[in-house]
């Protein structure tokens, strides 16, 4: 059995949608080992204390260092000792990455570790990196992440030789700014499967298996993603509101609608992976729901289950640590 | 009458659909002054004469330097030389970026001209700059942009007292990239309306009356925007197709779903003012259809009844210069 570490106390409708997610999670196979408060009511999981917790706006690295008792920070540490096979938390991410520096620590040869969000696209899931982890990145970080990236479409989406792409403003290679032209330079040499760029518009449409970028960018373009889709469809419902055939339309459509907005969701896989640790760590929405932590807790499965961390500590240093 | 001089050979759908654009414009009382070569069929309209032409795919500023008779410049030094008000064009937009800075050039006090286009939010339009002129940016240009935005929001836009966010990935005022974080700085201790950062998802939401972000990450947003309305409503266009419940209710909708297309269409206003300039330029979407080029040619006219570059040289060097 997969033994989890699950932070009971992260995100913003913890600890209730967590245990239920945890709960669900154990249907699979899984088995999630909670972190919380004493007396916190697992429903018959195993519960490892923890006095404190982390806020959602506390500054990262001083919650970190300063609460080395919170819930967030257990569960890394029960990672970093062997206690549980990885980690999910849905609470504060610059804490999950200090954390995972911390307890985890990097993979030999691995510079910064990176977000990994998988897609959903109309030609099955493309994986986007970083979604937020550096704000400010170098070329050779893009590097790396394309790696990594290329090791994660491998492993966890199955495409056998995974394209990656470079995110910027216009196909052509000398279309970019200072740091997309000259990570496509870095990218152009390497052996990886590198197909240029990719425009942000085409994202949905399955630019690439591996779609590469700062972590600024990723997350500004992540949000954007996740706002319109809902803003569309809420237009849509609006719109329908307002005449007698609208609203008779809005009912009929009502179950492809519903479908739509499932296949759509950036939730869809629960969370995103922290590459280029030395143990596992799978980042959840600040806002999920018990059904997406139960995802967010089978990716971790799944990752652990293909051993991620242990191909990308195989792979990654002889391919992207010669920079 | 205003005179607008309109790059007839610009865009993929050259020259007829901007003929035919123009032609549309003139019964809004302004006079289109149609740049393309001998022999153009204008159905009536006034003809200047040029014989080259500049395709979307070259390089922009040997373009403009190695054809001073395509029909682009030529638009352009129309203008510088009085000709006529502004100039539109659905061409390169780095040839537009180019020949505005060698024939129009930059007002007095400007670093950087800018990218600004409208966006239609749930709460009225908002202005979004740099939408692509300059992929790298450094503070003192966004500090720039965001005066140049707040004029522009005031005098075409209608808003009394805009508000200015900086475009982040929090609103947090310690939460972006170092660009972004310095220009923060910079506008809390301006005399603009700074209402702080504002995140990608609420974009559409109508975030603010002037949202200010490099070029490089407006372009992305914007051609995400795009890319992910389209992804959407073609989504649900093929999921109603699957059952007999959906193609009905597809039938019901058609209205409403039109309505929304149009409203949340980015063309609503045909195209973006390139800002900074002591002239006025009008950039239209490379793909334009007649209609998004005769909307395009009244956003110039408004720009000129409004003396949009007037206003912008009269504010813009004790406000913006003085970084």
């Amino acid at each position: 059995m997969i033994r989890i570490a699950v932070d009971a106390m992260g995100g913003d409708r913890a600890p209730e949608e967590i245990v239920a997610g945890a709960q669900a999670a154990v249907r699979h196979g899984v088995t999630p080992i909670l972190v919380g408060p004493a007396g916190l009511d697992t429903g018959g999981l195993e519960l490892v204390e923890a006095p404190h917790t982390i806020g959602m706006d506390e500054k990262p690295v001083e919650a970190v260092r300063h609460k080395p008792e919170s819930s967030l920070v257990i569960a890394h540490r029960l990672v970093g000792e062997g206690g549980a096979a990885a980690v999910v938390s849905a609470g504060n991410t610059g804490a999950m990455l200090a954390a995972g520096l911390l307890h985890l620590r990097r993979l030999p040869g691995v510079v910064r570790p990176a977000i990994a969000v998988p897609i959903p696209t109309r030609s099955g899931p493309s994986v986007l990196l970083d979604a937020g982890a550096n704000a400010d990145a170098r070329p050779e970080h893009l590097f790396q992440f394309a790696h990594m990236g290329s090791v994660f479409a491998e492993e966890i989406l199955e495409v056998a030789r995974p394209e990656v792409r470079l995110l910027s403003i216009g196909e052509e290679a000398e279309k970019g700014n200072r740091l997309t032209l000259d990570a496509h330079a870095l990218l152009v040499e390497s052996d990886l499967r590198f197909g240029g760029n990719a425009e942000s518009r085409d994202l949905l449409r399955g630019a690439a298996d591996v779609v590469v970028c700062d972590g600024f960018t990723g997350n500004i373009a992540l949000k954007l993603l996740e706002g319109t889709i809902k803003a569309v469809l809420d237009a849509l419902r609006a719109e329908l509101a307002v005449t007698a055939r609208g609203r008779l339309g809005g009912l009929l459509i009502r179950p492809a609608a519903g479908r739509l907005r499932t296949r759509l969701d950036p939730d869809t896989y629960g969370g995103a992976y922290l590459l280029g640790l030395r143990g596992l760590s799978v980042i959840a929405h600040g806002n999920s729901s018990r059904s997406a932590i139960a995802r967010a807790i089978l990716l971790a499965a799944r990752g652990v289950e293909h051993d991620v961390v242990g191909r990308l500590a195989a792979r990654l240093p002889r391919q992207a640590a010669a920079v």
